[in-house]
């Protein structure tokens, strides 16, 4: 496992040099953003799609087209500096690469969307465990039989991510959580995932497998991995994403995001 | 002066009906948003100007292309159930219709803003005297020194809105306010009016000039007619908006923008 380092501009020159892990647990105290990378033609759609279902795509900054460059990390290039990618084409993955130059067009816009991992810092203060960040692996995440509000010619089911808390510190979840409404704020759905149509945990559609132990309970927030999911129900000519739980890392303080 | 009702539904239908009044007061408990309307080829610059003004311009709901029906009010119609609308042509004011179905195309997006109404109600509840309510005005709005996040084609000053609250309350309208980021939220700046470029508060851009008393403080609110003074700066061929202070009443909860 290697380690994490504190600060966000060393995380991204380490991923800009190749190296491919996911960042829960880096550069801690600073937010990390879901990223989705359309044409032009689907940048309304894309945009549109975030502003209708704001709890698991909540935008927090939109490059000008053509522009590898974001309000968020002065220096940044997001064509290199996040640590795995997905490129997509007509809906299916066709590589995952640790570098998007190759693909990158005058054409191309990016969205970059809040991410959970900002009140995984403050819930860690308050003495609740973050099991991924425990065992060094990746969130698990899950789609849902919940649709997302349809945006021109993007739809799809929104995307979970799953912590196992505590029974008696679920409502310190919740409240710490809360305090975070534009990186997917409260948990969507407390237990019972059956509800959500998730049959077996143990399996989730992305990240690792999260162990439960007595006294826990699934708790589940919603997820910015959700385009990826449009995507391939979509299938939009092309589009470009993060790998799910490899982040971009900003210098954007996780306490912006409070309220 | 016209007697509010206190239903939505009912607002909406006197409003078509022709009556041109502020809707401060009308329908107290239920949102009121700001309109902004644009062929579709700007929708994309007006949606990101959002996005990166989210201060001023908390979008809360946008139509398909064409469409007049909004998800915030069933049955509503956008073309006829605000009581004034103004109508643009290159930044300049050309009309100021109670009915805007002759100007109506299948190219038309409308967005809706969250409007700082919304958290007048609960100040009130509180024992905070909302002025121009008491007065049955409307709200002074004025233009400041402080430019918007500029999006393709759209650019301008943050506009705010004013309300003189006692000294030792301004805290608690802070505090209140603050309960609901969606709509404009906390104040951007109290006192000191100079510092934002507003030379006469008694002469204000938009709305009614509102008298404040010994003892109490200008407070600024970012404002949903900030789009209008984009409009003015940035000349779109075609735009449609709501009259400042002519609002969209909504059958959203207030409550429903709170955190």
């Amino acid at each position: 496992m290697t380690t994490p380092t504190t600060d966000p501009a060393e995380a991204r020159a380490r991923f800009r040099a190749g190296l491919r892990v996911p960042t829960a647990g880096w550069a801690p105290g600073y937010a990390q953003a879901n990223m989705i990378i359309v044409p032009r033609d689907y940048a309304y759609d894309a945009l549109l799609f975030g502003q209708r279902n704001p709890k698991p795509c909540p935008i927090i900054d939109v490059t000008d087209p053509g522009s590898p460059h974001t309000a968020l990390a002065e220096g940044a290039d997001l064509r290199t500096d996040l640590p795995a990618y997905r490129v997509w084409r007509d809906g299916e993955l066709v590589d995952e690469p640790t570098d998007i130059t190759g693909y990158w067009t005058d054409d191309l816009v990016a969205f970059l969307i809040g991410c959970s991992f900002t009140f995984e810092t403050p819930m860690l203060a308050a003495g609740i465990e973050i099991r991924h960040i425990t065992t060094g692996g990746n969130v698990s995440m899950y789609k849902t039989n919940r649709p997302c509000r349809p945006a021109g010619r993007l739809s799809g089911p929104m995307v979970v991510s799953m912590r196992p808390i505590p029974a008696d510190r679920v409502a310190d979840a919740v409240r710490i959580s809360g305090q975070f409404p534009a990186v997917h704020g409260a948990p969507v759905h407390i237990g019972e995932p059956e509800a959500l149509g998730i049959k077996d945990l143990s399996t989730p559609d992305f990240g690792d497998p999260v162990e439960i132990r007595d006294g826990e309970v699934p708790v589940f927030w919603a997820c910015g991995v959700t385009p990826q999911a449009a995507i391939m129900a979509s299938h939009p000519p092309f589009a470009i994403t993060h790998a799910p739980g490899y982040m971009f890392v900003t210098d954007t303080p996780d306490h912006t995001y409070a309220v």
